[in-house]
């Protein structure tokens, strides 16, 4: 091997080595007594096993000649990097998680975003829309939690499905006998891909836009909720499962909390005095963004009240907040 | 900056970039067209602010000069190492996930193993042993889990539980009022940390070895599985709570599995005609092992039937196997 060293005058020093195969390692020794050391090779299989052989020795060399001085070793998993399948989807809290991703089922830029589907080995195909993991096939317990965890009696009423276009919701919502669904879901590419390749989600309820008990509008739910609260139509629930990112047509609302309180108002209009919205929050763990949120609920046209609920989501790796809203009663 | 640069005949090149204040960057080029930039600094805020400029400045260099040409770009989260606290416990099948983890609460080398109890700010305290996450204040849908998912009548019965040091199970077990439930946990340091620390799912059930309905043997479950054996006493429920990798007094047993074949035969020798024994097997995806453990339960004195379940607990951040196993009626 190859060495270069460089040192400075009070952070240590640094070692850097190259193999004839193209592999490399640096070590940096922090004066503080941290050393870390990192290999970069190829994914051959010999080169990995090669890579593991050369980390032994140089751990068990640093046990031999420093074993008391020594309080910690740790060795991470081989970081993946410049795959064609990437199994890298950080959590909306920034933390770094490896997905078992070994497909890419879907992958497609729409006018609004980039959709992909990935395979993963435990939780069945992933929705990830501009990056963002949506849902898995294993993610029952978000379309529960949203429609308000089982809770509800959803027989004979109307609701309103802002997004969705998973078809998980609406899925789940046609097996207890609403009288009518109507969804409002902007992106016709996102419903071909998990029409095809989500149907442990959405089973077959996307295969038409229209069912006995259901209709899908493949347009932008602003408008139509503007066009709803017009004509005085009101609903008994309103789900919004909108990306937590807004994708829309209309270019009036610059930020992403006046998109919210737009979506949020307007929902508001179309609910019946009785009804209840649910929508999803946020990760528990960006408390900041929670009560941002929460603030909004406090500045609607009318009064409202709200409870949440933190639920496990299998493909999150991250505990999630889902919120009820209701109309507060005039006398309470 | 200070540069050297390293070039291979076919291998492509390695630039090193070292600056005044310590921190360092390696920019390495493949043939095949994948750049891999790693940028190595102190945790100072400041130095991490200028890392995210100068990460952003090469990649819109990049983006620049490359356009048309660039097909991805991903920047993963920094990874902190050498931290007082460690965030980052691979799952059973080798994924590199990180935890949110703020605090050491508890950290003891026993007789028996190294146990941690760590701080996670989402799922509450950790209990991590041997370097293995065992069970979080969140995850009470493991103990449901390894108690038959609320399928079971424990009214009444007698209950053997092997490990369970958390306590988890046996203060789930006393709210059903069982006859007795009988804990043999070898290690009293588990236990101590346990009764302070997981509160949430110990409750008080480890304050005392002795309660009402249950009693806690400070012991290698191996010899009293063996006693019991030996007596002819036997149980409704026997719940292997048991850490993956065993850990016994018994020198006896060499292998894993020679020490997981030795305590289901055992189990099913204390365990009633009609009774039931649960376990945990391992993570969805180690197929081999699942596979083995399965054999396993071919091979002991008695003819036995399984069934299993696929379970999210939350802190896992993968799927976990359940099994339920009985023993086969003679005209079954």
């Amino acid at each position: 091997m190859t060495e270069t060293l460089h040192s400075w005058q009070d952070h240590g020093c640094l070692a850097t080595y190259t193999r004839e195969n193209g592999s490399f390692a640096t070590v940096r020794i922090y004066p503080r007594g941290v050393v870390l050391v990192d290999f970069q090779c190829s994914d051959e299989p010999e080169e990995k096993v090669s890579a593991k052989h050369l980390l032994n020795k140089i751990e068990e060399k640093m046990v031999e000649t420093l074993h008391n001085d020594i309080s910690q070793v740790k060795r991470l998993p081989a970081i993946g990097r410049g795959a064609s399948v990437d199994r890298y989807w950080p959590t909306a809290d920034g933390r770094l998680v490896e997905y078992d991703i070994d497909e890419i089922v879907y992958s497609k830029d729409s006018p609004y975003q980039n959709i992909k589907i990935l395979h993963s080995k435990q939780f069945g195909n992933i929705l990830i829309l501009n990056g963002d993991v949506n849902l898995a096939e294993s993610d029952l317990a978000y379309t529960q939690a949203i429609m308000g965890s089982g809770k509800e009696d959803y027989y004979g009423k109307e609701v309103l499905i802002l997004g969705g276009g998973d078809g998980g919701i609406l899925n789940e919502l046609v097996k207890l006998k609403p009288k009518m669904v109507t969804m409002v879901e902007i992106d016709q590419m996102v419903i071909d891909g998990c029409k095809k390749y989500m149907r442990k989600t959405c089973g077959d309820v996307l295969d038409n836009l229209k069912g006995d008990c259901y209709e899908i509008l493949v347009e932008d739910c602003v408008p139509v909720l503007k066009m709803y609260a017009k004509e005085g139509r009101t609903f008994d629930y309103v789900i919004n499962d909108l990306t937590a990112v807004p994708i829309s047509t209309s270019p009036e609302e610059d930020s992403t909390w006046e998109f919210l309180h737009l979506i949020l108002d307007l929902s508001m209009k179309v609910l019946k005095q009785d009804g209840k919205y649910f929508t999803q929050g946020n990760c528990v763990n960006l408390t900041e963004a929670l009560t941002l949120f929460e603030e909004q609920l406090s500045m609607l046209y009318c009064p409202v009240k709200f409870s949440k609920e933190i639920v496990c989501v299998p493909s999150y790796m991250e505990l999630w907040v889902f919120y009820t809203v209701w109309k507060k009663r005039l006398n309470s």
